[in-house]
């Protein structure tokens, strides 16, 4: 699928369409409209077709988009089938957390596994997966194709530990360290999360309705 | 301060700007020009004057930014200082990681108290913060400010729990339940939040970097 310059917010609402499908299809909906997909979202019509037009025709005029097919394409424009392997840096609070709870399969990913300084940490598995030495890293990567690194380091050590990674061919982070990482003049593909972002920007909406009301 | 509407894009950068404002004042730095702080976060200079300029006129021609001044600004225009109360709603593995390892204090939020329906977790405490009956939910906001509620209860019971916050008078949620949560008509404010969102704009990058190479 060839395309042009795709817009940062159309991409970051590709999987949001993706949650809609999923709801639709668990409500049993085989069919929808740009309206209707738009509605669940809180988009205008236009807003879908505009942002599905970016990757190609979808849908068709007078019948809106069929459900399981417009998630395979969704699908197949975030890469989902693509089987990438993952590792984990820094088994802390919040590496600890999203080993444990976030389904990293259904997304497509394969965690392979978490990485870690602490003595008491390491050898011990977590939801079944490994952690091993930081020592190790070089070692582990070497002989496997690594898709990306999920980073959650203390913010002191993102950029050495980004560095590392690069160094070892890892070329996509997960960075959840809470310091925005810039490797300018490298190919890696950074994604910066930070909760305290989303939180703030909460914050904002609840005071502007105060001075609003 | 007063101002015409701001796009959510901007908004999203104030606390970007935060961060880079803390990191250089961790390294001793008082001032600033729109060319350094854009260089950090990676927005051009003129990206900066204007996401400042939307909320009135910051720093001087010639000078820059006096940094404590400009951390001082985005933290009014966040509303950091209005101490939030928040509750948190559901305190199985998310909202556990959060009480336990998310720093809400630092956020300009006092975390008063969580809320389950396990009565195995109601009676304990996360991280010196107690875990109430879900049942006493009405009665305990009855007679304070919530400001917000985290809400962290699995997908299916999202929707029935913010109606069920919006009818005590809690009128903005931040929302970990993995489903998107619409209330149309009301005034609550909600500020969706999907790990999976993220990672999968991450494998998009990854996707669209092996097709340009």
């Amino acid at each position: 699928m060839k395309h042009g310059k795709i817009s940062n917010n159309t991409i970051r609402r590709m999987p949001r369409y993706l949650r809609a499908l999923d709801e639709l299809t668990a409500r049993g909906t085989n069919r929808v409209s740009s309206f209707e997909l738009g509605h669940i979202l809180g988009f205008t019509a236009s807003q879908v077709r505009q942002d599905f037009s970016c990757f190609g025709t979808f849908g068709q005029q007078g019948y809106g988009y069929h459900v399981p097919a417009l998630r395979e394409q969704i699908s197949q424009i975030l890469g989902m089938h693509k089987g990438r392997n993952a590792i984990l840096i820094g088994c802390g609070n919040i590496g600890k957390a999203l080993l444990c709870n976030f389904d990293f399969s259904s997304n497509g990913i394969n965690m392979l596994c978490g990485f870690d300084t602490n003595p008491e940490l390491v050898g011990t598995h977590l939801n079944g997966i490994e952690i091993r030495p930081v020592s190790e890293l070089g070692s582990f990567i070497a002989d496997k194709v690594i898709d990306m690194a999920v980073l959650c380091v203390p913010p002191d050590s993102a950029e050495k530990a980004a560095d590392a990674l690069n160094s070892c061919g890892v070329e996509a982070i997960w960075n959840f360290t809470n310091a925005d990482i810039s490797s300018p003049g490298s190919k890696a593909v950074i994604e910066n999360f930070h909760f305290s972002d989303s939180l703030l920007t909460l914050c904002y909406h609840i005071k502007e309705r105060a001075t609003r009301c």
